[in-house]
């Protein structure tokens, strides 16, 4: 079984780059952070033997030969980019425990018959540049490279150039890597594993999701004596529809989602009637019929909005993926270790999305859970138990050697 | 009477300053650009045979000597600064109305009786800095020079340093200079003149303001696999208490007005439930008991927020101004000099404020307004008729002479 301290220990390391104040992590996407972040994990797997490959989206692949090595391999993985006030184990966790795994079998001297190959897929989180899971995305085909590296962040700074300027534009294609099998493992970042006391969390698939941006223009005005009949107050319509969101998830419970986490309000300034609100909208759901009465209820909403309110509503769709079952055979298999090694679990779909998301599409896909405190995520105070992590490592280890030897 | 084209050139000439694609001006106060439009005036106020002083917050008086000069001078005045997507009209009318009327008295050579005054004031606008109507606000008394200099910009910089930089950290003291009497002209920035076919409006005082800063606090979680009930979603709540300050203006119609103009919401990330949002509100009121009503109401609206969405809703008050009335014996001498040149016109208040808001509280004062299109102010688009400008730069030479001779 693996070595638990050992696989803290890193994770404690890792989270000093980008370390911030209430004790989490800032890591953006690409930033010269991230760039350090991957320059020590990638020092590491090089330690356990990993042979190194970086693509040109900026996805690491470390492999570990096996006795046939003609054979897919079988690949975990995760992330290392983080959210702004993002925590320490969100992403980091999966790649840990890969190496984690990758060091274990170096310390017994083992091979396994397929080889094995630990990936870090680039900008999971989404927060600095869409689409969210990229490295992934491309790697599945969801969409072009081009798409990716022409992204933007907020200061119009580009993916191409951002790889480049912390040296992870590979030269490698990015996808038509063969993959026998991919597991992740990660913290659950949501409660029910904690509330039932549950270690593992045996994942059969995700809940889809679909992003949009909004943009709603009225009309810039003076706040003091613009009588309130005469206005076209773009923050005033737009606050509608940030409630429409919410109301639309709570209309599909207990498995809807509905958040909006940018607000851009223009000109902002006190004494002005805003004349521009920009907003962005996720909405998610298990059941894809579901997912598609939200959208429809969200379209709804925008021309409701726009007819009383004498504002132009723009609704962009920016990213959908649709609810992901994973692999009956490898859920089984996590299931089995779990039930092996004695660990309370449970079936749970994910909430969050994953790069397994995507790499389900191409390769027999699971995922591992582990319980996060008070289900928090995406928050500095994320955290999570040693030895369940511990645990989830073991479960990543026994389901990885089962299906390579 | 004075000579209306040239200035409508003057305001054209200032208005390259800062111009902005859609024919607005930004020139943020204490901006490079503000102290560049500042540099032009005054080189137009010294060949108009002004005498020039700065005061410590920036504020620039220009003299004209008198036969009488123990007697206080009448003043006119306004504000250079503008919003960031303002307009070419809004305080730069009132600056050169007063410029127009010392050029027209130089070349009929003139003296008055008392001295006349030209005053541009730092800061009318509020957008950069606050309090609003810094300059006149220091002036009389109604906050501490430091209040002012220490007051900080987004970026943190502050009014002390700004000052500095563009060369307007005048010597003189801040207030006591004496005032006989003051007028300022201004557009009305509201749509009642237009829609009446007035040319020009006889204010008759101001609505009173409120300014608030709200901060709610609710807590970062993951967008997607936290459930809808276990969310404190701090943008949630916050847009009932943004819906609140509308519908509180609209229960307090026809004089109420209530507007949101700056949003912040945070870590601002597409996945993440919003963990704080900071909004600024704006209240104001012709009536002091109606606006008393509107306060009251929005620290109720703040903690039944609170309590209902399970939040922390911290409501700051910022800035205060009571409604009020101009001084009746200038108000009269301005209907009779609209009457004297059969200009179209009617009583109106304020819904903005204005450095003659303050200086009320120090002189006997008044305000002359003209149309602008459509009512819209604080946007590029603003525009008014040169024909307007001409008949309320009449006015105000004729008022000023009616005072000072
Ligand atoms: N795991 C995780 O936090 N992924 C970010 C993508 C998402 O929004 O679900
Ligand atoms: N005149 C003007 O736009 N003043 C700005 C201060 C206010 O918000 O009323």
């Amino acid at each position: 079984s693996i070595n638990g301290q050992r696989l803290w220990d890193s994770l404690m390391d890792l989270a000093r780059i980008g370390a911030t104040k209430k004790g989490g992590n800032c890591r953006l996407a690409l930033s010269p952070l991230d760039g350090q972040g991957r320059d020590l994990v990638v020092g590491w797997m090089k330690q356990a033997g990993l042979t190194i490959t970086v693509d040109q989206v900026g996805n690491i692949f470390g492999r570990r030969a096996g006795r046939n090595n003609a054979l897919a391999p079988v690949m975990t993985g995760s992330h290392l980019d983080t959210q702004p006030t993002g925590g320490k184990f969100d992403g980091c966790f999966g790649v840990l425990a890969g190496l984690e795994v990758m060091r274990t079998l170096q310390d017994h001297g083992v091979t396994t018959e397929a080889p094995l190959e630990l990936a870090v897929w680039t900008n999971e989180e989404g927060t600095r540049f869409v689409p969210v899971m990229m490295g992934s995305g491309v790697f599945a085909g969801k969409f072009s490279l081009d798409t990716a590296l022409d992204a933007c962040d907020a200061d119009g700074k580009r993916v191409r150039d951002e790889l480049q300027a912390i040296g992870y534009a590979g030269a490698a294609p990015v996808g038509g890597r063969p993959i026998g099998a991919y597991f992740e493992a990660h913290i659950e970042q949501g409660p029910i594993l904690e509330n039932e006391d549950k270690v593992i969390g045996v994942v059969t698939g995700s809940l889809g999701l679909r992003w949009y941006d909004v943009t709603v223009d009225g009309m810039e005005m003076h706040a003091g004596p613009t009588p309130m009949p005469l206005r076209r107050d773009a923050l005033f319509a737009a606050t509608h529809l940030m409630q429409a969101v919410i109301n639309i998830a709570n209309d599909h419970q207990p498995d809807g989602r509905g958040t909006v986490g940018v607000v851009q309000v223009h000109p902002g300034s006190r004494n002005v009637i805003p004349g521009r609100v920009s907003f962005t909208v996720d909405l998610r759901h298990q059941d894809a019929a579901s997912l598609s009465e939200m959208d429809a209820s969200l379209r709804q909403a925008c021309a409701q909005v726009q007819g009383q309110h004498g504002v132009r509503v723009d609704l962009k769709d920016v990213q959908y993926f649709p609810p992901t079952p994973f692999d009956a055979s490898l859920v089984g298999m996590v299931r089995a270790a779990a039930e092996q090694a004695k660990l309370p679990h449970r079936d749970i779909p994910t909430g969050a999305g994953h790069d397994a998301v995507y790499i389900a599409s191409i390769a027999p896909t699971a995922m591992i859970f582990v319980p996060c405190k008070d289900g928090i995520s995406h928050n500095e105070i994320e955290d999570a138990k040693p030895e369940h992590l511990e645990a989830g490592c073991n479960v990543l280890l026994a389901v990885m050697l089962a299906r390579s030897c």
